[in-house]
């Protein structure tokens, strides 16, 4: 069975047919009826052992727009805080048969150990600090839109790359697809080794001349206090995208976010909202990179596909 | 792009319309199938900040019975936890081409916010002390069949006038469709002034005798403790419909309130199973009406309202 | 109207046909496209006034697999912590036109209270320590499937018989269906009086040789404390399935337990992934079971039940 746990388990072959049918996808959101038959009579169940709204609420309406049905099993249900470990809930999805477990889990390894049961397909929506793909899946299919090719293309990467699973997915595909990438952090929020190929500026003004895509990632508020970094306002002054930074991007150049957006600390509303902001575009991106993901692994390669027109 | 955050957003003409769907829907209740695809392919969000149950099933259900996709942001998500703004929020559910999105907020001015934004339709479902247009809309809609024509009608409006999305809405309505509105509530529960036409009673005796529609509203219990109200019992005594007052309503006079009644507050058990009480004709009515506001502004006027028989 | 408070509501002909729909509807869930329009157009609320996830999802998943419609109020909504008592809450999803209401509460009695109004069919998800009819139906069912008849089977039912709505439906059906049903527990988890013609045996290993079905029940951690049963390993001695006592079962009994089950307390892992264990299709049976029961108290005797090949 064919699972998506980390950004590893898709070739560049699945990536590019992942992607042209996430852009049919794409022209059906745009339509009055956003709805295709895919996956019709097929049942994805999402546990979503760590909360979060903005990639459930993706995940439910790319289900629902294929017509599948859902069911939710939360962090606060009452079987996982009765002790029921992951193995026997996965045990028990399978017996109700349900095709595929979308897994959110503040646990690195959570979505492997499931996929390893191999009773359903897996789609990891983000464990600990260890994956994120289908946001890595997304970004990029998102700046392919914009620049055709991201071969060459210099890719940024601003933030706290040692607790982002979005980078850690992000930058092995960012990789894989030829662009640039260069990572930004402060010390105590660089990880001890950057994969292979991964260039490393000091600080944002560096780097920000000469870079396409401009990714942000989401700072914990926590680790403010946790780490050795001062405060917010020392953090701008290195790292954010700020009102008078703004003024120094490249004209070619597109900022992106996984969002929520913490606005005032690693950009400022200005940047949020700028014409060269790809920020809801990957929202947007985001339900049709979904859609293609869950309809290529439940109902197989271009298999459910047949949008009627 | 057309909204509904006050009832001054629906003209004379628009209530005529949405009525005359209302009572096509409402026959779609009574069958077997009680579904028609007005809205098959659409979406609707659901931003329930203020949490309640019986207008989120209301509007879920009518939602669902037009064929709609539907999806929920509550209080408790996470996104909103982490300070996300409504703004940010409402650019993330138009990113993912959410038509519709139904909002309950405890705070004044929320829905207008979101409807100023006029990234998709927005309905309000109770926004503070401010309205609530579509209680206001089904209880009309209620009183009407029964009366045919409310012109000339006396409704009269009891309880925490001063606090009350529902009778800020519905004193607008009830004038606007001919009713003479008279409103009777302690000094501490009135507001400073009341809308034009709109007379004042003392007390309950007073007016019961000449009444057509008898309309309560909730009170909250805070009020009791916090104002210088002095006890239930004392409420009960001049603004209660009590088992004693039940006996001199006048035999064409109704009974209404916009629930979760209080009982042994605003009503006693007998006034709320009266033969003369509409209270679960409200809730009937409330499902059959929002199905035609959500067709109605998502469709458009009479699209999508094609009933199969 | 039918409703399904206990198991005595019921007739053998009721189980009969209930089970020949079960058949039809395993078949359907084993087919890619696991949905039949049996109930498309009606609605089925949910009532969990007590928290449960697996009751929950299988009945969710029955629903939606019938193409029903279904809306849900959780302990946590807000009418019901506002002090809405159940009868207002039952008349409100009357006036919304909702078919069947599944509830599970905390209280005995709750679900044969909400059947007394006669406003919608109630089917019984549990209440407090009085009966779960629909586990007793898919538990019978799964171990019909296994043995064909259980004409002179031996139940031997162990654990906190006196506390399980499990074990009051369960000895009930197992009974009727032919079976002789052995009780096991420690005294402080016995009734005072067992059903007329349940037997007792003071521990496991008096029975286990003799048994067909092995039938634990789940207990509350809580009992080990309040109660004067000393601790888990003093329990484990006498009447748990631990590895050991798996190696003396009869090659023909099967091993079931209502789940989610303590792993190391009623039963060892061994002994849930056993071969001869039913659980993981007792849960499978349960989906089948439950849209049988739906489809039955709803669509009636037969009705809705035409199953598009």
């Amino acid at each position: 069975m064919r699972h998506l746990t980390q950004i590893s388990d898709v070739s560049n072959r699945d990536v590019e047919r992942i992607f042209a049918h996430a852009r049919e996808f794409e022209a059906v959101l745009d339509r009055r009826i956003k709805k295709v038959p895919a996956l019709a009579g097929r049942t994805v169940g999402f546990l979503f052992i760590e909360p979060s709204t903005r990639t459930r609420v993706s995940f439910e309406l790319a289900a629902r727009r294929l017509s599948a049905d859902t069911v939710s099993l939360a962090a606060s249900s009452s079987s996982l805080k009765k002790g029921e470990t992951l193995t026997e809930t996965a045990y028990t999805l399978a017996a109700m048969n349900v095709d595929c477990v979308v897994i959110r889990h503040q646990l690195e390894g959570a979505a492997t150990k499931l996929a390893q049961l191999d009773l359903f397909h897996v789609i990891n929506g983000g464990d600990g600090a260890h994956e994120h793909p289908t946001q890595a899946l997304l970004d990029a299919y998102c700046a392919l839109k914009r620049f055709g090719s991201l071969e060459g293309k210099r890719v940024i990467i601003v933030g706290d790359i040692a607790h982002s699973r979005v980078a850690r997915s992000g930058m092995q595909l960012w990789k894989r697809l030829g662009a640039d990438v260069v990572a930004i952090a402060p010390d105590s929020m660089l990880p001890p080794h950057l994969p292979d190929g991964v260039s490393l500026a000091p600080e944002i003004d560096d780097a920000i001349g000469e870079a396409d895509i401009l990714y942000f990632l989401r700072i914990q508020r926590e680790r403010f206090t946790e780490s050795c970094f001062p405060s917010v306002a020392e953090y701008r002054r290195y790292y954010a995208l700020t009102r008078e930074r703004l003024e120094r991007i490249p004209e070619r150049a597109v900022i992106m976010h996984p969002g929520p957006v913490h606005v005032g600390v690693e950009l400022d509303y200005e940047a949020v909202h700028h014409p060269q902001s790809l920020i809801n575009d990957q929202v947007r991106c985001g339900v049709a990179v979904r859609m293609a993901i869950l309809a290529d692994f439940i109902a197989g390669e271009g298999g459910g596909l047949e949008i009627p027109a």
